[in-house]
């Protein structure tokens, strides 16, 4: 390790190591909570999750509040002693887990976190209480260490992330002063590479939308109607398959207007390297989709998409029947870029998609609610300068910048409230397996995670 | 009824009528076996059917065989004593039914046959139970008012139609002395309108495929890959799109090559009227679909197609996952007009989606087994012309000749071992519900059926 000079880093690490019985206990506490937000039988597990990360920060000396919503609650916490001439830090988690489903493809129970090969297996070890954990746990030994905080510190951890976010949305407006800060950090982010460092400089927004053509009233037989009536999975293969052409550009008039390019100075900042072999090694996937003129790391980070996300329709069984069915549905989700605008891509697509249907069928098109834009970063920002020094004092190589293709829709709206300089970052790996079956995270990595957090205090309070 | 003079019609009419009773309860009895042959848990249901059925026909005077198959039995019954100066009508119907999935959409149990506005609500109630008792009725009337039989009758009454007739199909040659026939009725087919008499001549022949793409080993984020790898949901459309151009023409090379365009004078004589609002009024649809170049009967019967009976990929649940699934699916089937082969035709299709498939992909195409090939019938065959004028003298109006674009594969293998002039009939509407819940039957098509059955004994042995 790199480690500087006049860092409370070694004594973290010494904590960290000594203390390891204690917290891995803790993290499987947390873990064994199935605070699984969509499914509504879950409900009380969920409040009783939010229960467990309150007394834990509590015990800590924040002060905790719990924000009602329509839906789960949101936790607050707050650690305001380091005063107003220190700098206030907001941090982002979530304390709500993706469902389990296929429960069967689990090799150990979702809720049961089972240690293997310094991994732990559970739903949620990554995504977000993995991450979730290490804040909460380099908040108690920096504590313990230093005895107070070198900054303001405000925890915003929401039990509705995996369902959209709708109740912390709902609040924000209301909670404007509550959230105000300098720098939010999203602790939801990954690396590309277990050794290599990585800041993320942005994530893609998204909108996403509901198709259902239906071309009779019941479903048909196809030997005696086919022929005569337009089977609506044709209606539907057709119009999804327009929507590309063949250098995999989306046809949809509109669709790129709003696209800002990437400026340059921001372009050589990020490391586009892509590594195919590797890619296809994790993924079992070949890099060959989305818009030929691009490379892979800039058509997931800084281009646009279209994906079909679920199509259905007729018979799907073993075996076979000859059947027209009467609809015949599709999901659809579109990943944007600056400065795209969810509902207004959504409507286009909605529209092409409409004004596009084949005679004899009636189309039926919803834009979803709950989208969000893409969020970019400034490299030059404070926080994220700390960040990227707090990863390379960690790991003792150069932090890279990265982007990620996924989105977290609440990211602008909390930065706009909070008015916030805004970084993303987390420990994540593409093969933990986030809301797949076997989801797992390493406990070197809660370690890396103590670390770094620490570490971005310090920087953060200089 | 524009009766002739010297026949039996008037006193199977008053003997139809004056037992109606006892012949509503038997049909009902045939009704409550759920024979449902696709699926095990049925198999003693099945056999117990076939000897209801088997002793029916005992009782009546039949020699009654069990045919025993890899799968369900077929029964086989005769009654020859009219002599070999007398033809031989061979009789082909099946005792078994279609699945009741979804139950819960029927209004009556399925297996408890329910009397409404004069028809019986139950599964089989047309398909092919009700079909089939009309034809065993018209025997035990004839019997019972003329003390015998015009001509020689074979009864073949098979237990797997509904699933492929694989059973049957096994044991033909061998049983070629015994099926052997002047005349073969397939008593399985319909109307397009109740009041309008009809005998079908051709059916369309049927091939089928399942098709798999893979893109990745696991389901994968549609942000963090959504842009770098092709989504198999897409590669599918497009392939399956691809299929077929903007004149709703197969686009498949060699698709066509095969089929032999129908004759003029067979044309003229089949009723090509489509009544498109009656259409919509019965299946909710517009007949907007197929060969633009073509009318919609002509779509249906005398033209081959291309549809898609399935699709599947990704989440397809309530609300929304972002997924790009490892694999989607579709199930294609191919109805066929002489002379197309199934096989060769199902491979051709095979191969053109194996050949443009993007890369990226994995394709996996099966050819099911079990198709067969299309039928056509001679106008002015005896037997034809004898069940045309059975019709006319029991609606009073002239027969029309229709097809039908639906496949009963059996057919072709029945006629070439029987070596009998084949002549398809009966009595369904579409409006019947067959393969769907709710199937019901007119009882005055129970009677109607009588009548035709012995008319046309009476004819084919004039």
């Amino acid at each position: 390790m790199n480690t500087p000079k006049k860092t409370i880093l070694p004594k973290i690490k010494e904590l960290t190591e000594r203390t390891k019985e204690q917290w891995l206990k803790d993290y499987c506490t947390f873990l064994s909570y199935p605070s699984v937000s969509s499914e509504p039988e879950f409900k009380q597990q969920v409040l009783d999750c939010a229960d467990w990360v309150s007394g834990y920060l509590k015990k800590m000396g924040f002060a905790v509040e719990f924000w009602p919503t329509t839906g789960h609650p949101v936790i607050f916490a707050s650690y305001m002693k380091a005063g107003p001439d220190k700098p206030t830090l907001l941090i982002y988690n979530h304390y709500d887990v993706q469902p389990t489903d296929p429960l069967e493809a689990w090799q150990t129970p979702p809720f049961q976190p089972t240690q293997k090969n310094g991994e732990i297996y559970a739903r949620g070890a990554n995504d977000n209480k993995g991450q979730c954990f290490y804040v909460m746990q380099a908040l108690k030994q920096y504590l313990q260490i230093a005895g107070s905080l070198p900054l303001n510190i405000k925890l915003c951890i929401e039990g509705e992330e995996e369902m959209g976010s709708a109740g912390l949305s709902e609040i924000l407006k209301k909670k404007q002063d509550a959230l105000k800060a300098d720098y939010l950090a999203i602790v939801d982010l990954g690396l590309r590479d277990p050794n290599a460092p990585a800041v993320t400089l942005g994530i893609r927004g998204l909108t996403t939308l509901e198709v259902e053509l239906r071309g009779s009233g019941v479903d048909l037989h196809s030997g005696t109607h086919g022929g005569i009536v337009t089977n609506p999975i044709h209606a539907l293969v057709s119009l999804l398959a327009s929507v590309r052409d063949e250098k995999g550009r989306i046809t949809i008039p509109g669709f790129y207007d709003d696209v800002v390019e990437m400026p340059i100075e921001e372009r050589t900042s990020l490391s586009f390297t892509f590594d195919p072999t590797g890619y296809t090694k994790i993924t079992g996937a070949l890099a060959t989709g989305g818009e030929k003129e691009f490379s892979a790391w800039e058509r997931a980070w800084i281009r646009p998409t279209l994906e079909v996300n679920g199509i259905s329709g007729g018979y799907t069984g073993v075996g076979f029947k000859t059947v027209i069915p009467a609809i015949a549905k599709a999901k659809i989700s579109c990943r944007l870029v600056p400065n795209q605008d969810p509902q207004k891509i959504g409507e286009l697509v909605a529209n092409h998609l409409r004004q596009n249907v084949p005679t004899g069928m009636t189309i039926s098109v919803q834009v979803r609610p709950g989208g969000g834009k893409a969020v970019r970063t400034n490299p030059n920002a404070n926080v994220v300068k700390a960040f990227a020094r707090a990863f390379e004092d960690v790991y003792g190589v150069p932090c890279e910048f990265i982007m990620e293709g996924g989105s977290i829709p609440i990211v602008t709206e909390l930065a706009a409230v909070s008015q916030a300089e805004v970084v993303l970052v987390g420990l994540g790996l593409t093969t933990d397996l986030v809301h797949a079956p076997n989801e797992h995270f390493g406990l070197d990595r809660i370690e890396k995670g103590i670390l770094i957090m620490s570490r971005a205090f310090e920087l953060l309070s200089e």
